[in-house]
């Protein structure tokens, strides 16, 4: 498995508006997209800073996992995600080391991607997701 | 205030030696360097993805900031590090935006870098530090 960058960190936020204000005017950053990802239900806010990707994310359902996560332990960085080559190969590897997926098969995420996430359990309690461009392996 | 990139992404751990291990064996990332901050009473190991680094933190005092992390939440993604042009002028442009600072001015972090942490109750909850690379701005 090739990891060459961190694609995005998901950061869980209450309110998307105001989370998008603080990075926008206190660390300069510029929001360059917001999406409704229904399946995850959460809206995201996107920022780009060098190689990696700000993802904010504000439950629209406070049973989704966001809307958990924020319950149970407030606002604060929720995932990283890491970019791969080749998703299939690298959820293959990861099984054959037995590593708990969370995603058996990549999935549809924010923005187009393929994504899978990897189990706490298995990764020292860091949410962790895969990502990989979709043009990739066509 | 101009970042240009995550300098690098702290995450607590118990045990740096079984964190290393998941690290390199399981994600493919090479443990580059090694380093006991004596000052924050941490362990350190550092990777390489891209640009940016993860740092693993183990305490090495359970009285610590990132032992009582630990005690409280749990091992996880502790801090996120942006890489800032000039750190003593982002810190004055913090506080006129009445962003609460951990350090008022810059102090060495490991790596011989200059930095400075954010309170989390004026970033969203997320500890956010800041980074100049010590041959900036001599």
């Amino acid at each position: 498995m090739k990891l060459s960058h961190i694609e995005h960190i998901g950061i869980a936020v209450k309110n998307l508006n105001e989370a998008i204000a603080y990075y926008e005017k206190v660390l300069g950053l510029k929001c360059y997209a917001i999406e409704e990802v229904a399946d995850q239900k959460v809206k995201t806010a996107f920022f780009m800073i060098g190689q990696t990707k700000i993802e904010l994310l504000e439950p629209t359902d406070s049973e989704s996992a966001v809307g958990k996560f924020i319950e149970k332990r407030g606002e604060g960085i929720h995932h990283i995600a890491y970019a791969v080559d080749n998703l299939s190969s690298a959820l293959e590897e990861l099984g054959e080391k037995s590593i708990q997926l969370i995603d058996k098969q990549p999935r549809k995420g924010a923005e187009g991607l393929n994504i899978a996430f990897l189990h706490p359990k298995s990764t020292g309690s860091v949410l962790t997701e895969l990502c990989e461009k979709p043009d990739k392996n066509n």
